[in-house]
């Protein structure tokens, strides 16, 4: 194993205290915890929105915080979920009066430790909603999952909630805006190698030197096939088609894209890769409102990527739109 | 050799069109070159900035094309200085009549062949400046310089550069502004594991299970030292004293600094290693104005960091917090 660390039991702390020292204006860290709010958290009269998870998917989910996406993000150990307490902080931290959302990725843990702090902050009198989002079609339960795990499209879910709270919704609007989205994004990935936990310092799985695998989760877990490496077009097929027959679009419809490299795929590779994924866009009349290209959601130094598609409609279109001043998501 | 691509020889060419694909309001391909330059270009009234260099150190330097920053990005073949024809082709598509500047990596091929399209460009009486940044301190000449490297250091000649350009300024003034950058900007990498030019189907270099380099080039050139892997604080600690030796910088100074993942690298250990980098700013009581933590000047799937810094005065102050609006760094 070879990283760049002093001590894999400090990595998350570290991390945090550095994300913080590097944006010492945006980012606050609730001490004695592994949270990060936004510097002026709570902000009054605002939905606040929280999401979280395990560790090791940076820039998820503290590049997110900032004004028009995230109020806070709460960071596990690697690859394991935050515990109650820690999102109950979270939940303290950022409600400014109007209810707290929570955003889940859908694996167990996390649903179980984000409801378990809900209750708590409902017991205090502070309102909380979640979604969980859902958006890996590759395959129905998982190591990790009951249901279909969330991966890249939930950094739309931040986006589009967030921009929906910024505007000063109720909690039932936000709530109902971030469903949406949930029903409307889709996402697959793939990869070339795994990744190494830290604190496991051997590989999560193997692949042979020539093989790849279709279906991969952010957490190395099982996909649906492996097969010899294709090449990048056909790669993009297939990723594209299992996402696209789940989606009902039609031609003239408008979608937002992510291409989202796991951690060692070089962003030319990624770049090769969408220049397939537009091909395949065009041919269905696909129309494109946004596009990114990068690093969204990672599995530490995992090589390959997941292709998401959300489709649009006018009411999301204008708030994925909408300003943000994130670290890692900068609109308007 | 695992990556995610169609044909080895097709990846440069795939790669700029995914990019004019994900990014139609920023940027279009000059056709028939290698060139990306700002969807705008020419700016009537304003000095074109002209960059560029081998291919696979993404997102330099077409994440750098916009208001703001440079007007035309060159692209070579991988870690291969582009022609002189494609050089021209970007002065010529971004003169806007004040004349152009040209900012090029110290790399033997690159100095020349941009001074040679310089010369193509003044025979046909374009203005031209060009300054060459040498920002690596690790090691004096190496296998493809006479003199220091350039490396991530360049991004910030892009912003400060183009912002000055973007006042209006005369092309003296914008080179003289480059070149206060390069006098006060200085950087050293280091890596854990090499990257493979895919045109050459194998890593450029080995490294033991153990080992790790230090004062490794972007290209995979040799450092000055291979140690066993030290730990992160250890590892900043000794970039961070070399380039400070080199700064003439005391308490109460301002700085920039860029910590730059080279490729593999996952954003988790790059601020595990900003946060030994900021308590050794803080030692030394330099006030940080800016730190990026990401992937800015990368070597394919390296893995490693470079550490860089900059010394600001008050006009470089300004001109680095002037808007910019790219695909890779957007401000104001």
């Amino acid at each position: 194993m070879k990283k760049l660390i002093n001590h894999v039991d400090n990595i998350v702390d570290e991390m945090l205290d550095g994300m913080t020292a590097a944006h010492p204006n945006r980012l606050r860290r609730l001490e004695g915890t592994t949270v990060l709010v936004r510097k002026d958290a709570p902000v009054t009269g605002k939905v606040g929105i929280v999401s979280g998870g395990g560790s090791g998917h940076e820039p998820a989910h503290a590049g997110y915080v900032g004004p028009g996406m995230l109020d806070g993000a709460v960071a596990g150990e690697v690859f394991t979920s935050p515990t109650p307490d820690q999102v109950f902080e979270a939940i303290k931290a950022v409600n400014g009066g109007k209810g707290v959302l929570l955003v889940i990725k859908n694996y167990t843990g996390d649903v179980m430790n984000f409801e378990m702090a809900a209750e708590l902050a409902e017991a205090e009198g502070i309102q909380v909603r979640q979604v969980v989002v859902n958006d890996d079609v590759a395959v129905e339960d998982s190591s990790f999952t009951s249901g279909r795990r969330g991966i890249a499209g939930t950094v739309l879910v931040h986006k589009i909630a967030g921009a929906k709270a910024a505007e000063g919704a109720a909690l039932d609007d936000v709530h109902a805006v971030a469903e949406s989205v949930i029903k409307n994004v889709k996402s697959m990935g793939m990869s070339l190698s795994p990744c190494t936990v830290p604190a496991a310092g051997k590989p999560g799985f193997t692949l042979g030197e020539k093989e790849m695998e279709i279906g991969t989760g952010i957490h190395g877990e099982p996909g649906v096939e492996r097969t010899d490496i294709k090449p990048a077009a056909e790669t993009a097929e297939i990723l594209f088609h299992k996402v696209f027959q789940e989606m009902n679009m039609q031609a003239g419809d408008e979608a937002a894209v992510i291409i989202n490299g796991l951690g060692s795929t070089p962003l030319m590779e990624l770049y090769v890769f969408h220049h397939a994924i537009d091909r395949l866009l065009k041919d269905k009349d696909i129309r494109v409102e946004e596009a990114v290209v990068g690093e969204w959601m990672t599995s530490l130094e995992m090589a390959g990527v997941s292709f998401t598609m959300l489709k649009l409609d006018d009411t999301l279109k204008k708030l994925l739109d909408a300003p943000s001043d994130t670290v890692s998501w900068k609109r308007g």
